[in-house]
């Protein structure tokens, strides 16, 4: 464990957050996801909250504010329109801890499996409800921040 | 880069610092030190100063408190009751920086490489300045923190 | 996940349970321990309690009844002969669980780590509380049983 | 071996069943299927017939229940509408022990073999009969469910 | 499947039969033997009855004549002179199938585990029954033969 | 070397053969074939005639009998429909050791190479006159044979 | 480190930039560079500016005199035709140490991606103002230098 | 080194050109080439004018007669009838020591490029003279000979 | 196939015996030879006698004329001071064909095992006859030769 | 190729020698020398005199001026105070080229082996005289050298 770096960050998920670039993304997906097949960087986090995980995540990756869409989730195949309840906690975790909070937006189904394909890594964590899948997109730290 | 971590954190070094355990050895070494032929993980700072590194590894890593002797440089040949002033240095920011300073012990300098050689990792530093290497062991994050 | 396996096991942990024999031993590790530099096979469970994994791991993996110790943990440094909560938890979750329940034994601290690197497998969970270690010896199924 | 799960399920085949996600399909092949060249993961089960691999893989996988063919086999060249015994056999497996059973749907030949080369993994057993092969798409565990 | 060779001879397996020279050894080992961690070959045949495997090993390699224990079993811990009536059945297949018919010998236990270690490679069978190993030592094939 | 089985298949030839399923091809090419750049999987048989080879391979893997072509060389340049000598003795080894022997197809030039940068395998021989090669496809071991 | 040559070429790079040939480009990038995912080969140099980057790969690599745009940075999104200050430094050391100076040209920010993408190498650098990236395209020494 | 052969033949490109078969190319560039970053197979020979690698070559290695193209060189940029001294030199060298001498024919500079890059290897000399390029067309030796 | 090269010297072989120096040995092995398990670097030459391998290895590797025993056989077992028909054709051929011939000398079982396993590589040919290895040191070409 | 540097310096040899730390060797290695089965690291310099990778290895690295011996060469095995020919060119190069000239010492045969394999890399030259081997010690380039 490290001084004031949450630690369920391990050592394979902090190195490909610290190697992720402006515009890299990165998939926080649920038990179910079909992820390990095609995933270009692939780390699990069995037993934990997708949640949990997103907090983890946000507490030291800056979130783009570059576009209008840095947090991408599953649009639901029955209501298009919903939000399901796992989708609202991001939502909230995202506003109270992202350094460029963001509205989360939805996309289709197989459009957003196609995008988790090309992102930098996938995290499999433990989330047992269904939706519970974020896609973010890293944004930059300004000259004079640290 | 992440927020609130010390950007010369690269990827790989991140990593080597949060799979260390305790007890576990990591060596910052100067730019002529012998390192490559035998260490078991091994990153590259170059360019940069090992006070410096210094400065960035004890931002996040604990410092052992369980043992006397948990930063060790090398006894200079000459003069073994010297501190070199780049000793000076690291003292100085072990006593700023560190979560449990403490004193630096010296060792002998064969002595110094075999304990080296053993380590969990060794970076590269850029430093120029003679007997700008040190060891540091790795401690624990009691449970009431986080 | 799979039916009737707690999903907390993950594809290569399922595998490492699988693949050991009579007598081959597993190390459920806190989170500062040492283990990554020396394991034979090493996977992680972040942010789960070692019990919690304990509970899971015997839930498919028989617990040797040919020796007197197939349950082993860290003797405390400066009480050898107490029990510290975590073992005792340890020792709850055996007798509830493990096909041969067994009385845990305590090591010496440095034949403790000794043995674990000669384990067949460690596992690196999120337990925070020390001597939140664990040794099991695998036992066997006999010809009857399924 | 472990408790309570089918011996002949291999640490290779465990691992592979459980990393599977929502939808990756799993071809279970005949001893003359070729399937080494092509296949993503491949576990062999040499001397085992296909139903009683069937059996195994179905005791902990969940079989798909969102899409109408969670379970495909081939279709006879000489007879499109024939239904080989060995398919029987297998869709009398599916009835008994899938947790969602469901009716097998044949598929043309090549169709077949297209499909079984973009599945996440084959078990290539000894299953001597003709067309004794069948792929199986998995399915999810509610969060309810355990 | 290949003509007039038996069918549970994997590509792996019939690989390892044939790169064996004059006195190398191979292991056909029960289902709860601890062989995976050390092996230097190794390969599964799960499912399947030692003495199945032990048939298909003798019809086609070679028992050494040079020595005489070219088949040695483990010695019952708690009746040294005990034949298990798996070790009966190894050697009425021997008398039947290999080219130079021995009689097995039985090694202590954890001599028998430290030859098998040395062995050129490790065959881990579905057999169930206790004792279900045997260790066998490849033979010349004389010129005028083969 | 291995009982009844011809020496001359090498460990990994016979684990190819072995693994190849029912449509896979492998080539038998001359000494000047240029197939190490491109073979999915390449083997050596040095100073070995190419007809020496198909004797050896078809001893034990079975011919296609499913296809018109299962046995195909390449075409003369100079005149398409002259059958070389060696092309010849391919014919006669087929006809005496095949389990289904059938007649052999020309194939043009630069198909043939195409064909043979798609097959399972290259063997490349010692064989020295032109048109010294051949692709054969595996049939099937039906049911009842073994 | 080596006599005459900058400290801060590491040894992988030292290594890439001699393997260069005439026409092959190296990307030096700021900290903020998605790199790591798509480079053909990679480098880190943490904590050190791209300006020093700069000098440092231009006193060893020539540069190319045979095309016009042998120097090439990102065109500011809003200001197509401003020069960022890291771009006019760059201009200033290639004006200095180049052994064949250029005029850098711009080039718009998705073709600067692609063009990276196809690089020989990229070097990260810690480099933290934006724009701060510059591909340069090296050269040859002509016979008579050297 | 070995007796009769040419001892400039490194292990790896003596490998290189036994392994060739007919047809396949094979790249002898100046100092200069950017063969590393896609060449399949890349030795190096620093240090060795092209011309004395050319000499080493064609010692050993049958030139293709199939073809009226068997050596190309690279067409001078300004000048696409000229012929470059070193050009002249391999000429000479084609004359005396090949098996089939052939005019060596110009190709225009990208195509050259293009067509290196599906070659069977490059070897990197130390030419420095520009146009110091040659590919050449591995031939056969035909039954009789060798 | 090379100009002036005997054919049976594979690719790999011909990098072997070009990587050798002064004083390393080569074990050229017959087909019983239990060589794969421990040999450094193991090539086959399935099918060819270890005399014409001798040949082949003689034509282009200088033999140690430093020491008196650069060719070494193995004892026989029941005959210490026979010599077995392959030793006298081995002794012949030197004769014949090395640069230094020199008189084989006999050495006693194990040690040649040991002495085989410390070669630089195996050659296993297809030598049927007992007694048929023989251990080679490669000499030097002195400077006046080529 | 680089600016001032040497050109047959190849990349893998810069990186060697600026991987290099103080008190770290390397060898120069003649054509005949043995040092491929046993250098951690090993680059060749096929067709190059010794004494002119002498000049180049010396033109960047460093000699220590740490210890009496930093170069060493092997001692004639008949003149044991002999010094050959070569020896003597090293000598002149080193008191040219050197940064810390020093005096070679010669080490008896076995001894000059056995360090050689402990050395950091083995460079092997096309050096044809016999004895044309010397080893030498990195030094350190002080603070205020750059």
């Amino acid at each position: 464990m490290l001084r004031g770096i949450d630690p369920i960050l391990s050592p394979e998920l902090l190195r490909i957050l610290r190697a992720m670039g402006h515009g890299d993304e990165i998939v926080i997906a649920d038990a179910n996801f079909p992820g390990e097949a095609s995933a270009r960087e692939f780390v699990r986090l069995d037993g934990i909250d997708a949640t949990r995980v997103l907090k983890a995540v946000l507490s030291v990756m800056p979130l783009d504010s570059f576009v209008d869409d840095p947090a991408i989730t599953m649009q639901m195949v029955d209501d298009p329109d919903g939000i399901p309840p796992v989708v609202a906690e991001f939502q909230a975790v995202i506003n109270k801890i992202a350094d460029n909070p963001a509205e989360i937006r939805p996309l289709e189904r197989f459009a957003f499996y196609d995008r988790a394909r090309e992102a930098f890594a996938v995290i499999q964590t433990g989330e047992r409800r269904f939706y519970g899948n974020v896609i973010l997109k890293k944004g930059v730290l300004p000259p004079e921040q640290g």
